[in-house]
């Protein structure tokens, strides 16, 4: 992590963005139509805190505010200039501005890198003044950058401007799409989470999605640092932020799109074709703690729970409900995000029973009837004066909620003293309210500290990312104590020819270097030589062609299983040589490769792919069908640590098999971590030579683990 | 299916409910406070077509309207009574209306089945009066009924009465929960679509939920009959009334909630533990052509979208947006659906191009970008001129339409044109909508059949089952046509013993009877037996344990597979006798059964399990850890066709594994259907002796099939 001199370096130059005292517009115009025109009125609108300048070739004054016919006549010092200007004039205007030391541009002109080649060349341009001038940029092609505390609304979009500002300002907001970000902001708007910063980063010709995030994070006015992500250009960067951001308890919740671009890209190996781009970020976001948002509802439904200042202790959830068939199905709900629907012990239910009615339910859902919307609005109290105090309850959900109620109502306010009495996570959940206009209960209730989400916004799927949250928080905490176990680099340069497939033998013996254990194996060149190591190893033993031209040697027909004797090992060895001369009759044999055969366990299969985003990446799966059919593997980003392990275990769908079905035996557990961590370590060390990795299968004991074969391929 | 007469006939029964021409209010008040007051406020605010009378032991009039004492004394005959009405009072009303043969009533009261033993006594009672007076009662415990083309507002509900009425009614819903039902009405309205006919059956002591499905099937006036579900007590009913629905190509549209019920209920067998009511549900939805709605939002989309009268032809879809970021989005969701964003061909994409700015994208989808919403809207246009004439194009979604156009709008006017012009489905999705004010534009298009659809309704989904349905309908029609094959009874009554576990050689019995495969087999009394057994059926031969008292051979180690030799079976005979004489002392062991050990194939299990609900289910599944583990299984409930039968196979997640992978054949995907199409006619015949049958497992080989074990159990 950085410094804190780092730290606040970087938040000193991004500062001139977000913070900025003077804001110069070029191209401020008075003509309706024009984006300065829009620009200027924004600020002007929004009470921008600091000074405006127009800078604009021959008017004396716009808007009322006195005109310059550039940066460099603005007789203060500039923060910020914005440039409303055609992509013509972008360049020059950054020069000028370079020179008269203005520290920070906004660039919304397009026809950048999204245009192609010659774009991409303008862009770099841009790149190339900012770096000479340390100019920080946002943009090009970009809607701009708000701050919602201090009037600094750099934007021309009206979408933005035109919304009126909640009350309640400290979640930050980072957008790789402009129109999708102005819709994120809307929708937030609409339900009374107004972002303080938004951020519509555009190309990002220098400020880019994670320095955004990276200023959300060390600034002390912002609790959440949230975004809408196509592709992120600095894993590094992110999640060493992710990481500050767990210990300082600052969820970075981010929706990623482009999920159905996963599969379409190419790889040689088995492993490599398995590894969708998506399914690595599924992973990454995994092992970083980041809350991955399924669109930008759950931005707001999160934020919204997180801001109640209440992790749930667990996933105990208990429902209240004037409407049975709204209670089933948030139980269903519940229950299909993995959140627990627990029965009430007898004594939290008859204290209930004793102040309801006896056509009420005091089973969970807690079904108060209809009397509680229309006649009877009491009985919304009696079952949370008892719940605040259950031990077995983490999280209270009341659903459809009388919205007549405001904060004279004594029913709603003896509701609010008893939520703000517990330390439970408890919250609202109503039909969708109309408009942009919030009722007075809601805002009451929201002001105290208990969030109301509409309906339609799935609330109880963004409350799952919440309880998934708060565990990883709580983990991250005691890991920071726990002791990782070092993996200590092997030196296995000599053996890792450049740009190569290795064989087999050349492949298991990299993974022995590093402590795998591999199948007792010796290449024959001759069946007489083959005869005398089966010998050795002793039958029955495996025979498998050895060629790093013949990667997969199945295709081939070159590989023969469980050999009991010299006879059968012999005509077994005749018989691949053959198959492999008349399938690849070029193919470089270095023999045939002996090896014991080994006993049946778990198949598991362990991989690494070079993703172009994120580098070395390690696949977990369990072997045969079920990864070809089933696609049962899991991702993470090297390097990882044993609960990364661990986790990569337990999404398996078939986890289960680990633990031993019919009638098998368990699987040893730590036997998969260390070879997990071994082959993290080993291509953490050495991702400059190598381009994948493939152990298939890895063969599991109740103690112990085996390569039964292994497939490297250098760079 | 029900004749022309039967039809009309229980059509003129609920028309006494639907369509009244006369209307006693029971318990009119001029107390605001009273439901009374509300009701009859409600009819006289929604301008109630026919008559109305309120009903009051001494008012002469209430609200302007003479008042009576008894419907006795009305002048006119009444066809509808309502009444609000205390429940001590309702069975006196009930008769009286009765006594002058009033057709139908609607009772609002509560205390009935809901609280138990007392109620149900009570609803009973109510129950016999309707019968005894052949009067059609809605409820009680219910909301009540509207039929919004009529005025008759038959509802004291303020959530249903205050809501404005929007142009086109010819969605039907009926609920069986009135809260949710309130919640759902008030949602579809927001969204521009008003109920015709709103039916909360509440306890259902008379008019069910089906029989209102039926009267909007056979509605002339009604398109789709819609409905939330918690439990259907007439499934033969609603089965073939879907059958009717899919004729008619009126879509049935059913929520149906509890799915967190599933695995609640205890079942001896392990098919039996695998059916959880919620899965049988979704099997049943799938054969029967319903509709299955996830939330409330999918039948106001999936109405919107078939309202506009184009069943899509395929899968294909094109995106047209104005932001990349939803476009990404979009794409992201249909793809996860099932539909197919399919890449356009070089000419339409050029044909597209000449069109639009270079920096807008033809990719699909397609990117207009912010210039299409703020500057050229015209861009809308372009590509839609092109796609109408794309015959690889079914679908074309515009996402993020411009809101500001409208009826006058030449640009709207001439996009209208074009969608009607082509009959592919076209539909816009926008930004959700505020309040309950629809916006010109909107309703423009949507009188001119062209759905928009606010994004929060998760629009893809819905067409996503629109898609499905469509494909249904088209399969349902070639069909009827296609000459289901029969299986004939056979007699197997001798062999079911009643309440019985039948052991192996008994299931295998009746199995085989059915024409299904089995293991050739006898059970042997002895060791010498056994022998002679196993050389007549040649080795290799499997033992097992015979005993009506062990359905779980295993669980008393009581199999020995693959038995090579008279030595070695001798040794098996023994111990296999032994280990059931430890495990089960009191059980009748009718012997040991020796068998011919099948070779290796793809093992399946074939199940029948009796739901409460729907009585005899059929389950389908891949056997081994693909049950146990993956819970990889497909239900239906019987009688089942050919064509459940290949879906049950394609519903499988593994199903690839009946292709053949890792150098297996593929199986005999005829034999399958064959054996399930079997065990539906048995179980079809015998459902009154056979409580479960549990094929498992049943090995499928490139040309062939065989039950390697059976357990039948009887009634």
């Amino acid at each position: 992590m950085k410094t804190l001199n780092e730290i606040h370096l970087s938040n000193l130059e991004l500062d001139s963005l977000f913070h900025p005292r003077t804001i110069a517009v070029y191209g401020a115009s008075e003509n309706t139509k024009k984006i300065g025109y829009l620009q200027l009125q924004a600020l002007l609108n929004g009470r921008f805190e600091g000074e405006i300048y127009p800078i604009h070739p021959s008017s004396k004054e716009i808007a009322g505010l006195p005109c310059y016919q550039s940066v460099k006549e603005v007789p203060n010092k500039v923060d910020l200039a914005i440039l409303c200007v055609n992509i013509n004039h972008v360049e020059n205007c950054l020069i000028e501005c370079g020179k008269s030391g203005v520290k920070a541009a906004i660039i919304f002109a397009s026809g950048y890198s999204e245009i192609g080649e010659a774009g991409i060349k303008a862009q770099n341009r841009l790149k190339e003044i900012a770096d000479r001038y340390n100019i920080r940029v946002i943009g090009p092609n970009c809607v701009g950058l708000l701050n919602t505390t201090n009037g600094l609304m750099g934007t021309f979009s009206p979408g933005l401007t035109n919304i009126p500002l909640g009350k309640r300002r400290e979640v930050g907001f980072v957008t790789q799409s402009g129109a999708f970000g102005v819709l994120t902001y809307i929708a937030a708007a609409q339900h009374g989470l107004t972002f303080n910063y938004f951020v519509s980063v555009g190309n990002e010709v220098d400020v880019g999605f994670s320095d955004v995030i990276e200023y959300m994070l060390n600034d002390p006015n912002t609790t959440i640092a949230s975004g809408y992500l196509e592709g992120e250009k600095n894993p590094g960067k992110l999640r060493e932020l992710a990481k500050h951001a767990l210990e300082i308890n600052k969820p970075i919740v981010i929706m990623k799109s482009g999920r159905s671009s996963a599969g379409s890209r190419a790889a040689e190996s088995h492993t490599g074709s398995l590894a969708g781009a998506d399914k690595i970020y599924d992973g990454f976001f995994k092992q970083t703690g980041i809350v991955r948002a399924d669109d930008y509802d759950d931005i707001i439904s999160f934020s919204k729970l997180f801001l109640s200042n209440k992790l749930p202790a667990g996933r105990n959830t208990v429902i209240v409900t004037s409407s049975g068939g709204r209670g089933i199905n948030e139980a269903d709900r519940c229950e299909s995000y993995g959140l627990n629907i627990h029965p009430l012990s007898d004594k939290v239910k008859s204290e209930i029973e004793k102040n309801i009615p006896s056509y009420a339910s005091a089973l969970n859902p807690i079904d108060l009837t209809a009397a509680a919307s229309i006649t009877h609005p009491e009985l919304y109290i009696e079952p949370l004066k008892v719940l605040i105090n259950d031990p077995e309850t983490d999280i209270i959900i009341f659903s459809e909620f009388p919205m007549d109620w405001d904060e004279n109502t004594p029913l709603l306010q003896e509701f609010v003293e008893l939520c703000k009495s517990s330390d439970k996570l408890i919250f609202v959940t109503t039909f969708p309210l109309e408009g942009m206009s919030i009722p007075k209960g809601v805002q009451y209730l929201e002001d105290n500290g208990i969030p109301v989400i509409t309906g339609n916004l799935n609330p109880i799927r963004s409350l799952a990312k919440l309880v998934e949250y708060s565990e990883t928080y709580e983990k991250a905490k005691t890991q920071e104590q726990a002791h990782e176990r070092e993996v200590n680099k092997q030196n296995i340069q000599p053996l890792l020819t450049r740009n190569q497939t290795l064989s087999e033998s050349q492949s298991s013996e990299i993974l022995s270097q590093y402590g795998i254990q591999t199948t007792i194996q010796a290449v024959a060149d001759t069946e007489t030589n083959a005869v005398k190591i089966a010998n050795e190893i002793g039958y029955p033993v495996v025979l498998k062609i050895d060629s790093p031209d013949i990667p997969h040697k199945t295709e081939v027909d070159g590989i023969r299983l469980n050999i009991t004797s010299d006879q059968e090992l012999k005509e077994a060895f005749q018989e691949i040589y053959e198959n492999a001369k008349e399938h690849c009759p070029s193919a470089n044999i270095h023999g045939i490769s002996v090896q014991q055969m080994l006993p049946e366990g778990v198949e598991v299969i362990v991989g690494v792919t070079n993703d172009p985003t994120f580098g070395p990446v390690i696949m977990f799966g369990l072997g045969g069908v079920f990864v070809e059919v089933f696609k049962d593997v899991s991702f993470r980003v090297a390097p990882i640590t044993r609960q990364d392990a661990i986790s990569m275990m337990e999404e398996l769908r078939g986890h289960e098999l680990l633990k031993g079905v019919r009638n098998k035996k368990a699987a040893d557990k730590e036997a998969i971590i260390d070879v997990l961590l071994k082959v993290s370590a080993l291509i953490q060390e050495y991702q400059d030579d190598i381009q994948e990795i493939d152990i298939n299968p890895l063969i599991v004991y109740e103690k112990g683990i085996t390569a039964a074969d292994a497939l490297i391929v250098t760079k």
